[in-house]
């Protein structure tokens, strides 16, 4: 049996390169084998210290995945925080991670200039991250190529265990997400938050139109011929639309008499047709909380059962039972 | 109110030296204050490896303390490990914790110099003290001097917790155990573990008779005269025996005519008459393990209750409800 497991950062309502490049992928993926996604609370904490903040994104980034389709009739969506097992296992694991593993680990190396501002949970996340993965024997973890070497330390923490204790864990494989869809944001650069230059479909028209609005373009005049193939509109437009639109919106460039106002607004357009129903979905599940945190407790629920089981054996191995 | 919060190190059977300088003291100021008793085995999988080894440990400390007679129906005695809690709380305290505060720990330092041998919960370790305290609202704190360090980081931890996220622990006070009573050992150094020279007052007759006979003396004859002052084995009597009995054996050792291997066997006598009752009770315990177990559950569950009440607390401030 496989089983995948997937770590969500729970940063909100997710943009469009979220939803593109990890979010519908994921979910496509997990209709052809069980897969457990939990909504990362504990990681959170490391940054956050907004309660309201992390309730908030906690709530929006499940009714993401649930607008989009996660079916959690055979999978499981879950917050880190309800299986606490996971920072027991933790502790057990700590006692077997030589300091200098974490030392070494990239997220902590790009902020070792700064201590002061480095905290032990930032340092320790790896082992935290192990904990994530080996307590539900998951054997694929899909990661990018920047997760590669945390994986690589789930690995050798796991085998240590079991070195050390006798056969306890799977030892997971990583799944390389390739990166090959490239999502641009509104400036042309890669879509991310920290480029403030992210399409959040989920968001109110006027939100969204107000983002889609800022998209960089050159300064063409409405009547002026205009290359479809540079314009950052048309690019985002082709990651969504069907070939024949596409097509007829680089027609409409390439005649002229046609502004990049009269783009955006057709990109607006396309996404609110075409992402009709998540948003719907999405709305209304963020209005009756009350159903995501039900979702999320069923979750809760099956990822305790499977971790149960796991703990009760490595309780017993190390000798506390 | 004031609770008192102890964590006792699972390292087995324990000498004269931490049943005087440690265990009686604690029973004594017990039976004046509540008092929550915690039997470290979280800790002790930083440095021990062993399942058995660490069962064992953990059953023969908890008969200690019951064989000399800690009453549980007021007290609480439990196992770290049966409240996991304290493992989840430590996360979240690791979170506000900053790397620099955890390098500058003592028990990070003195193990510094040899970085492949400090694993990851040896370097984490202050914040697993720190939540086993502040998870119990306990306000005091007996410590030994060596200790003290950890305790202020623990108030450094609990006093941030409640800047960031509004007033949640109790900031515990450190009780400094005074060193007073220097318990010799067979070599007239401190007694410790680490020198091979400890008296287990609980041990068979057969070990407990061999101990003694490791005394270090001078190698006066039978019949010469001998200082009762320098000797160890009257150092050892005269903390455990009664001011008579004292006198008596400094006259015996003033007159001549009484060996050393005399004095030893009258220590022994008196170890065997003096502590009959707790060494009965100790093996009792020992031939009826589910007993203790029992205990150690009860324990449990009433810790478990305190610990729920403050964690409910720390998730609602954290934003975990």
């Amino acid at each position: 049996m496989s089983r995948i497991l997937t770590g969500i950062q729970s940063s909100g309502k997710p943009h469009l390169g979220n939803i593109l490049g990890a979010i519908l992928p994921a979910i496509e993926l997990s209709k052809t084998k069980e897969s457990l996604f939990f909504i990362a609370d504990l990681h959170a904490l490391t940054t956050t210290k907004d309660p309201k903040k992390l309730q908030e994104n906690t709530l929006a980034t499940a009714a993401t995945w649930l607008a989009f389709g996660l079916d959690t009739s055979y999978n499981i969506l879950y917050k880190q925080s309800d299986v606490p097992q996971v920072t027991e296992l933790m502790w057990y694991l700590n006692c077997i991670t030589p300091f200098p593993m974490l030392a070494n680990a990239h997220s902590f190396k790009d902020k070792s200039n700064k201590l002061s501002d480095v905290n032990a949970g930032l340092f320790t996340y790896p082992v935290l991250m192990a904990a994530d993965i080996i307590l539900y024997d998951a054997n694929i973890v899909p990661v990018g190529k920047d997760q590669l070497q945390h994986l690589e330390i789930t690995r050798d923490i796991a085998k240590s265990f079991n070195h050390i204790y006798g056969e306890t864990f799977v030892i997971p494989e990583a799944k390389i997400k390739e990166d090959c869809m490239i999502i641009p944001g509104t400036d042309g650069q890669k879509m991310s938050k920290s480029y403030n230059n992210c399409i959040h479909i989920l968001e109110n028209e006027k939100i969204l139109k107000k983002q889609i609005m800022k998209i960089h373009t050159d300064s063409k005049d409405l009547d002026e011929i205009k290359d479809p193939d540079t314009c950052n509109i048309v690019k985002i437009y082709k990651l969504i639309g069907d070939p024949k639109n596409c097509k007829n919106l680089e027609k409409k460039y390439r005649n002229g008499g046609f502004g990049y106002g009269h783009a955006k607004s057709e990109l607006l357009d396309l996404i609110l047709t075409k992402y009709n129903l998540p948003r719907l979905k999405f709305q209304e599940l963020m209005d009756n909380p009350e159903v995501i945190e039900k979702e999320l407790e069923k979750g809760a629920k099956k990822a305790n059962q499977i971790a149960s089981a796991v703990m009760k054996k490595v309780k017993k191995n190390i000798g506390l039972m």
